[in-house]
């Protein structure tokens, strides 16, 4: 096991009808003037924004609000943020919404806090000290935004889709209400459920041995998301289904699944360029490239590979043949993403082969010519997983 | 699932030699003026109060010290050292130790705070608003009480061992470095692993459906805790078990297993009484009182103990006779807490079956008649509990 340093200091408010606590949050955690920042027309149709600022007005806090966040949130909804922050000497940023709307907040939070261009903490150009505080209110049990210290942002300016993290932007608080997730389309369902799995996924492939109470944990959250996400496909009303899965999201990506062990991240990397070019949902992306990764690095430790078959999809473990068990449980991982309906391969994503030179040429492996991670990868093999993808 | 707040803010720094960080750590979290509180000489001996003196110093922090905190810490402990930050003008309370010196330094951040007798809040006259931050340096895996908003003090007015709640005494931060657990007997090792696995069983057993997630994380843990601790039994110097055993003792007891559900904690209740009497460790009157618990209480929910028996101790489950599975997965646990050398009886704990009924009046069932949890318990039920544990 590595050294490690694990903080995740974000108030998590969970269950039903607790949007109306937030009010109070705000009050409890130093804001007077708060930015409601959100995505589309949903939770003004839903109603959900009504509730939020009834609770905010209630709290004696003043507001003033930011919608129009989209899907893969741009850089050019955040300048407009960072602006009327600073107009409205906003001490306090609420996202209403899934992980496009909060990671949106999470970067008009640092840019208003630095001189530069917010943009220097996602180019890899500078690190953040200080944001404004963050507070979310979830309608999608998906991105694990709204306990990650973690923020991905496109910019328009040449369509690259890249991270920052830091302490800093850990959300104060995080309002869940399974409740709000109800009304979700099965393939939105679906997709938030793949990415869950997929944090998990990339911190569970390490290098890192002996790290036996994660590799538990991870697992734990797997086998809880392998149970209860068949149940809301079936029935979107399913509290307690949704309820699990939110809270899922939530352990999945604070890194408590993670600690003390080298992490991989490069299905995420190799899918962002997906939903950067082609703007379909991240999960989807995920499910087409996380499968096609697995295939393609098997080897590199195939016993790490039968462990997740044999204590997450229940395989039998091969002893004669482990690879085979492995391939067991990749092949059981893709069974699954199908069964859930997601797509698995390029054409279902609607992703097109003629294009893979550019997408290797914008995933930019930097100075060194490779990644880190699990299996370090080269321009090559990264176009050998787009094309297994295929 | 059931409506919840979970709120770990605590800072957790782990790995080897992380002691050398709590100058800086103390630091960041605004203290300027340091009570270090610990209990024997090991950590004199062990060079360990040096370094963290060392540390503190580079950092610019000063510093007074109150050692002397017993194992099962006493009320007398507490006035002394409330007394001694009052005269100190200390800000920020570091406690170098296991559970004991962590709860008696809670005690004491409460107690600074507050115009009554700090045991108010612990026999439920009051409850804690405020506190002194505390810090805390570990030295065995056990109580939790690193990453717990919890602290138990026993009153020396009668012996009575009573906890208190809340989140003003949770650590801001924690160092937990595995090597200063490699020094531990294998009798204490094994106490602080039960501690931990009971830590688990008392949130599992549960009348909250539907909690899949939380179910998961609590067989997670124990799985660890039944892999890694035989390996530190036979080799105390093996890093990577004690590892993996000092960061199951803070997820067993932060309480991300226990979100979302009524919890038991009626096991701790009646072994508290053991220990306040005997003083005894804690971990031992669990392994005495927590499978005794178990089969007296198996009918209210058989299948739920079938289903620990079956994903923790992986018994085959018996669809013709659920109860014989639940009751092999109790028996699983008993064997392993005999084969830890952790005792199994009242003899070998050295308590007496002629006491029962003095361990029976002072558990206080207050003024109900019935403890809550899992399964209400009368006078009578705590009663045949102890005897079941002759």
């Amino acid at each position: 096991m590595e050294n490690f340093s694990f903080y995740s200091p974000t108030k998590f408010v969970f269950g039903k009808e607790t949007e109306g606590k937030c009010g109070a949050l705000v009050k409890e955690f130093g804001g007077s003037k708060v930015l409601i920042h959100y995505g589309g027309g949903s939770v003004k149709r839903s109603g959900l924004l009504d509730r939020v600022k009834t609770s905010l007005a209630d709290a004696g806090v003043q507001f003033c609000e930011l919608g129009g966040v989209t899907p893969n949130p741009r850089s050019g909804k955040v300048y407009e943020g960072i602006d009327l922050c600073k107009k409205e000497n906003v001490d306090f940023i609420l996202a209403v919404g899934g992980g496009s709307a909060i990671d949106s907040a999470k970067a008009i939070a640092m840019g208003v806090c630095y001189d530069g261009d917010f943009w220097d903490f996602y180019s890899g150009k500078s690190r953040p000290k200080k944001a404004l505080p963050v507070g979310t209110v979830l309608t999608i049990a998906a991105a694990g935004s709204e306990g990650s210290g973690d923020s991905v942002i496109t910019h328009e300016n040449g369509m690259l889709k890249r991270g920052a993290s830091g302490d800093c932007i850990r959300p104060k608080f995080s309002v869940l209400n399974p409740q709000l997730t109800t009304t979700l389309p099965a393939y939105q369902t679906a997709c938030g459920a793949t990415d869950i799995m997929a944090h998990v996924f990339e911190r569970y492939f390490t290098n890192t041995t002996d790290v036996q109470t994660t590799d538990r944990l991870c697992e734990a959250v797997l086998l809880s998301m392998i149970e209860e996400t068949p149940k809301v496909i079936k029935d979107p009303n399913d509290y307690q289904a949704r309820a699990n899965i939110m809270w899922a999201g939530m352990v999945a990506h604070n890194n408590i699944v993670g600690v003390g062990r080298e992490q991989d991240w490069n299905s995420h990397g190799i899918e962002h360029e997906l939903s950067a070019l082609y703007d379909c949902a991240h999960g989807a992306g995920l499910a087409v490239i996380m499968p096609a990764w697995m295939t393609y690095v098997v080897d590199h430790n195939v016993m790490r590979f039968a462990q997740m078959a044999c204590r997450v999809w229940n395989c039998k473990m091969d002893f004669s043949d482990p690879k085979k068990t492995a391939l067991e449980g990749i092949a059981a991982f893709r069974s699954f993403l199908k069964s859930i309906g997601m797509p698995i391969n390029f054409s279902e994503l609607g992703a097109k082969e003629s294009d893979i030179p550019y997408l290797v040429k914008t995933f930019g492996l930097g100075e060194t010519g490779k990644t880190g991670g699990f299996v370090q990868l080269t321009s090559k093999d990264v176009e050998n997983i787009y094309r297994l993808a295929l």
